[in-house]
C-alpha cells in the first residue's frame, strides 16, 4: 500500500459565528475571527492503494487533480464561504468543519473506483495552522 | 548601507470592483476576483541605513516590528478591506494600490528617524504573485 | 476525531555532551555538534479531538497557542539549552530528548481539558532534520 | 519510540513508458509524462526507535545522512531513471515505484542495526504531489 | 512604478555539454551535470509599470500568467531541453542561457503593450541555487 | 550580465553585547538578544558576470560552492560566534555586521577571477528577518 499526496490552493473569505448565540458572546468567543477576512487554503489529499502494475500509479494523477478542482477548489475558491455555501449557513467555516466536508465531497467521487481509497484531508489555514481528517472508518481509532 | 527587511502576515477578505462601472464590466474585467474571498498577505517592509557603531544594527528590530504591527497588521488583519478600510471605498483593494498604501502608513513613521529610510514594500498575495514598490523619490529611476 | 497542528518557532542554543564521558569520547561520537551552536526550531503541537458543536473547533487557538507559549517558548527561547534549562544538566540536548520534554510540559497543561488531547509533537531543528513523539501511551504501538 | 526524518535532494530525468504497451497506448495514458523530463526530488527517510541514553539519539545522523547518500542519492542523482537504472528498465519510474525501491535499498542497510528501523519513505516529486511508504510489515494494515 | 512578480513552474531534463569539445573535456569541466538528468524549475516574471487608474493593476494577472504559459511553459514543460528545444542544440542549457532565452520570448510579447515592460527573469534550478536576468537595455547598468 | 545566486546554510549561536556598556545598559537595549541563543542561518551569496560562451555559466557552481564553504560555512558552522569569532569580541554579531564579514572575506576570493564580481550578500537570520548588502563599490548609491 502506497499513498498519494496532491497538493492544491484555493482562496476565500470566512468569518466565525455561531447563529444561536448573541453578537456579545460570539464576539467574546471568536474575538477578531469573527470579522470577515480570509486566507489561501492549502489543501492537500491524500489517496491509499496499490499502484497498477500497468503505470506504477496508485491513481491516474491528472484524474485525481482534476476531480479536486472540480469537487473542492471550483466550490470554495474565490467565494466568501459564509455566504456563498449553503452548508456554512448552520456550520461555522472553520478548518475542521471544512474538512470534513472536503472529505465527504471527495469520497463520494472516489468510492466507485477500484484499488484506491480517500485517506485523508489536510488542510492548511495558514503556514502556521493546519487540520488533519481520516474520515470515521471502522477501524479509524487504529489507524490515525 | 545595509537593508534590513522583516517579514509579517496578515489575513484580509477583499474583492475586486470598480464603482464607476457597471456590474457587467465588474465581472468581464475581474471575473472571480470580483467575488468576495481572501488571502493570507506575507508582508516584507525593507529599511535601508548604516547599522549603528553602538548596537550593530540598522534599526531596533523590535521597534520595527512593533511599528509594522501597529501601523499595518491591526489595521488590515482579520479584515474586509472594501469594507472597513475607508480607502479602499475608492481605490480597487490590489496588492498594487495595497502596496502604495502600506508605504505611505510606513514612511510617515520612520521620517523623523535618524539613520535610516523605507526602501521598499513587498507584499505577497499568495505563493505565486507578489509586488514591489520604492515609493516615488527623487532617484527612483536610477534607483531599481 | 480530527487533529489540528500549531506550528511555532523558538531560537536557542546548545551543544551536545555526555558528562560522564571524556572530551575525547565527547568529540570522537559528537564531533562539531560538540560545539556551542545553535537553531531556529519549529515546534508543530498536534491536539486530537472532535470539534465542538457549538464553536467547530477541537481546541481554541489562542489558548493551545498561549499555553505552547506559557510552557514551551518563553523556557527555550533565546535560551542556552545545556546552561540555562537544568533538565539539560543530564540529559544530551537533542531534538529527541527535548521532544519528549515538551511533549512531558504539554501533556501536564492539556490533561484536565475535557475533549481533546496531546496527538504528537514534531521538532524541526532545521530544513533537513526533525522529529516525532507521540507520547507512551497503551496502545501507541498501533497507533503510529 | 521516536521517529527521526532525515531530508535529501537529487536530481534525475524520466518518461513514463510501459513497454508492453504500443507507443499509442502510452501517449494515450502517459501524455506528456511519456517524454523525457526531470524533477529534483525531495526524500524524506524515517527511521524509528528509541534514543540511545548515551547519545540521546535515535541514530547518529551523519550515519544516517552517509547510508542515505551511498545507498540512494549516489545511484540516482543527476542520472536519467530510464537509461542509467536497471531497475526502471522494467518498472515505470513513478514515484510510486521509485520509493518502493528506495525502501529496500535502505532497509537491507539498516536491518542488522539494533535498536531502530526504517519507518516511512516521503517521496516529493515536486511541490505538489509527494508519495508515503511504509514497507510490508507484518501489522502493516494497523499502522498506517 | 510597480513591479509584479508572477511564479509558475516546469519541469524539465537536461545535460551540460559543448559540442566543440572533446568527451574527456567535457566530463572534466561538467562532471555528473553532463548526464542525463533534471530539474522542477521554478520562473519568476517581473513585469513594471504604473497601476491603472481603473483597475489597480500593473497588468491584467490572468494575461499575464496566460504568455507565461504559452511563451515558456508550453515550450519547455516536460521536455529534454537538448533534444526538444532547438536552440539548445547550439547553446549549453545552463539556468544563465536559459534565463536569456525566457527574457526574449516574453520581451517580444510585452513590447507593444502599453504601460509596463519586462524588469527581470528569475530562473530557480532547485531549492538552492538561482539566477536573475534583467535584459540588455539602455541604462541597465544605473538599474540593476 | 548575470546574476547567480548560490544559497548555503550554517548553524551558530551568539549573543548580542556591547563590551562598552554596563550590563544593565545591554539587558535595556537587547533585552532577550543578548542570552546565549542561535539560529540555522541561511546565507544568498549573488555573483555577476557574463555567462562563458564555452560554458554558459557566469562562474563554476562546484567552485563558488567550494569557495563559500572554505571562507564563510567552515568558519562559522557549529560556532559561538561571540566566543570563536575574534571579530566579534569587538562586534556586536547582528546580521549586518555578519553581512559585511562574509562579504570582505568572499571578495577577496573572488577579486582575482576574470568576468565575475561579488554583487550581493543575502543573510536570513530566520524566516522572518534578513538582511542584504552590496559593498561600498564607487557607484553603489546608484545600484543598490
Amino acid at each position: 500500500m502506497i499513498q498519494v499526496t496532491k497538493r492544491v490552493e484555493f482562496c476565500a473569505a470566512h468569518r466565525y459565528a455561531n447563529p444561536r448565540w448573541s453578537e456579545e458572546e460570539n464576539r467574546r468567543v471568536f474575538g477578531k475571527c469573527g470579522n470577515v477576512h480570509g486566507h489561501n487554503y492549502i489543501l492537500e489529499v491524500t489517496v491509499e492503494g496499490e499502484p497498477s502494475p500497468d503505470t506504477g500509479m496508485v491513481m491516474d494523477l491528472k484524474a485525481l487533480k482534476d476531480l479536486i478542482i472540480e469537487a473542492v477548489v471550483d466550490r470554495f475558491d474565490h467565494k466568501d464561504l459564509n455566504q456563498d455555501v449553503p452548508y456554512f449557513k448552520e456550520k461555522n467555516p472553520t478548518p475542521e468543519n471544512l474538512a470534513v466536508v472536503i472529505w465527504e465531497l471527495l469520497e463520494a467521487r472516489l468510492e466507485g473506483r477500484q484499488g484506491h481509497r480517500l485517506h485523508r484531508i489536510r488542510l492548511h489555514e495558514n503556514g502556521s495552522f493546519f487540520v488533519d481528517y481520516y474520515g470515521e472508518h471502522a477501524g479509524h481509532a487504529e489507524r490515525i
